[in-house]
């Protein structure tokens, strides 16, 4: 096992009938507050107007900044943090999915500072203090609430960065599970894909030859995200169901999988990426067309590993390493077909000539990510098997 | 799933090498420390010379409190309150296993209250403020080092006591395998037993009807305390194996496996400590006679549950639920023997006899636990299931 550190200060609040304890939660770290959120799905759940009462009873002045779409834009972030200066905002609560929580994390650190947010995710500039953040969350996929990762989109220069720091981790996350009845099969299977993806980018990239515990970890987690996502599916308010998906979205990334894994990489992240930034396609959509490709790809250079989840997770009988790794690939692919996810470019309306295009996009976030075996024509034989 | 809250601040250092990080961890607590640790073995190992070069570098002046028992005892704790208060020290910190953290919680908590500290063992008072309180952790066992917990023992009274409070939980541990090398094997499988019967507590006793995220995660977790302590007695200085018990121990009872199950409880641990507290037995030890005859007994009730351990961790195969059952509980009890750990009273030089006696021991804690359906009665059947 090698060395970590694990220190997560996020206090998790789960369960129904908890979103009421933002306010209180909140105005420790102070009175006036940005409050960020979506598209307004939560003024038609009523969570909204929850958020603001609880805001009220606590004595919050709440300063709205409402609108972030999915894929979040640095655009409306930096409007977020123009807003936050203005009103010299003591904290940030975010109110949504994966999309907000990342972009009140942004608009948290580039409100501390004189120079541009995005500076940060070209690793120009490093992190030294944030504004307080806390979290309603309405969507169970990235585990944005429970971890110090961020992901915002630059519009004008198509690119789809991530960076990590633990700086950036909530300090308290609500977590009310049947906020997310309302979430439809499409959203619900892709934050299954998604946080599917978080486990098995870690799975197959540490190059520690032995990690039995965090194995078992991992592989109950893929077991219990598919089953309750499959639950989920056959009855959208069945509130364990949906509290199951929910908690093991968040450990699935919260650094509980990755602790002594020692370094673990994002490739399948990576290349999804470039197709949400050149064609803004949802996270979970890109995710589950390039992961059967990326296994397929990577199955060959430690089939065993494959074999392993296979045998685990899919019940694959002990033969051949490599039969087992594709017969186990064929499963998970067959799973995102049943669950209604795209399995290939074309499902996308991506077209086959764009591979060059896309593989040339991946090259700044390879840089960042310290990717840089995913050469372009690395990643074009890998998109060429997502057709 | 049940609503629950977790919150866990202790920022956890693991691995080689890491014990020269344990100064500048702490003086940001403070500079006047009190430096809590056992009967001398890390003066043989140089874990204690390590430390105070570290506590130098970082300019912190130790107040020493060494020599604290295994099964720690009131009296010694009441001293190191004492010696706290005197030099009026600003944190604590614990090098050793279990019973020097939780003589140290104790002392972090004793030492800003003017009333006696055995009355929060008492449940008459609660903990509102404690010292900080860091770690060097030196057996994989208790859970201690990332937990809220702490047990010590009254020994005019004899009573073995524990309670738990959030703000007991350390805010840094340091986890270095290899300070267990030395460990031998029979305190080796005695923390194995600890660990496995902190997953288990919970497994038999939630309420929930389902908890199927829980459940993978406690089995894992189980398979792999099991698989790593018999790595460990094949070569004790196999850092790996080392690694992987250890941390699966800090998991098995920092509140993952609990979150979500609702009210759960110790019974095992409430009829153990009655045997430590009247036969100053270790823990350990203790807990492998109480574990088969506990869980026979408790089998009758929710033959379905053991069915399923017994299934995913022994792999029995498909058969009636009480078969089953109880083919799980004797290869447990099978694995207990084969790391030479006692399974019957006789083993302990504890007469049958005694079990009476033991039972209304037992009454005082089944009360501040709210185990009150732990009658005499009921735990004399028990412990004559242990014989």
């Amino acid at each position: 096992m090698r060395n970590f550190v694990f220190y997560k200060p996020t206090k998790i609040i789960f369960g129904r009938d908890t979103i009421p304890q933002i306010g209180k939660e909140t105005v420790v770290f102070g009175k006036k507050v940005l409050f960020v959120y979506g598209k307004g799905s939560i003024k038609k759940t009523g969570i909204y107007d929850q958020v603001m009462k609880s805001f009220q009873d606590a004595g919050i002045t709440a300063i709205e900044h409402g609108g972030v779409k999915s894929n979040p834009v640095l655009s409306h972030v930096r409007e977020g943090i123009k807003i936050a200066k203005e009103n010299r905002v003591e904290a940030v609560a975010a109110v949504g999915g994966g999309s907000v929580i990342d972009s009140a994390k942004a608009i948290a650190a580039g409100a501390v500072v004189e120079h541009d947010v995005w500076k940060f995710f070209r690793t120009k500039k490093s992190i030294k203090k944030v504004l307080p953040l806390t979290c309603v969350l309405t969507l169970a996929a990235s585990g944005s609430e429970m971890n110090g990762g961020m992901v915002v989109t630059n519009e004008e220069t198509l690119q789809k960065f991530g960076i990590g720091n633990h700086l950036l981790q909530p300090l308290v996350s609500i977590l009310d599970p049947s906020t997310t009845f309302t979430v439809g099969p499409d959203y619900t299977a892709y934050g299954a894909v998604d946080a599917l993806s978080h486990i098995l980018e870690f799975y197959f990239t540490t190059r520690e030859p032995y990690t039995p515990v965090q194995d078992r970890l991992m592989e109950g987690l893929v077991i219990n995200i598919m089953e309750s996502c499959n639950r989920v599916m056959a009855r959208p308010d069945d509130y364990n169901a949906r509290a199951d998906f929910m908690w093991c979205a968040t450990l699935a990334l919260n650094g509980l999988t990755a602790a002594g894994l020692g370094r673990v990489g994002f490739p399948m992240h990576l290349i999804e990426h470039s197709l949400s930034a050149i064609y803004d396609v949802p996270h979970g959509a890109g995710l589950s067309v390039v992961m059967p490709g990326w296994m397929t790809h990577q199955a060959h250079e430690n089939p065993a590993r494959f074999a392993q989840l296979a045998e685990r997770v899919f019940y694959v009988k002990k033969a051949d390493e490599s039969k087992m790794a594709a017969y186990g690939i064929a499963e998970l692919k067959a799973w995102f077909e049943k669950i209604s996810c795209p399995t290939d470019l074309g499902a996308l309306q991506i077209p086959e000539q764009d591979i060059p295009r896309i593989a040339e996009n991946t090259q700044g976030l390879a840089k960042v990510w310290r990717l840089e075996e995913y050469t372009k024509d690395k990643v074009e034989a890998i998109l060429r098997l997502c057709t």
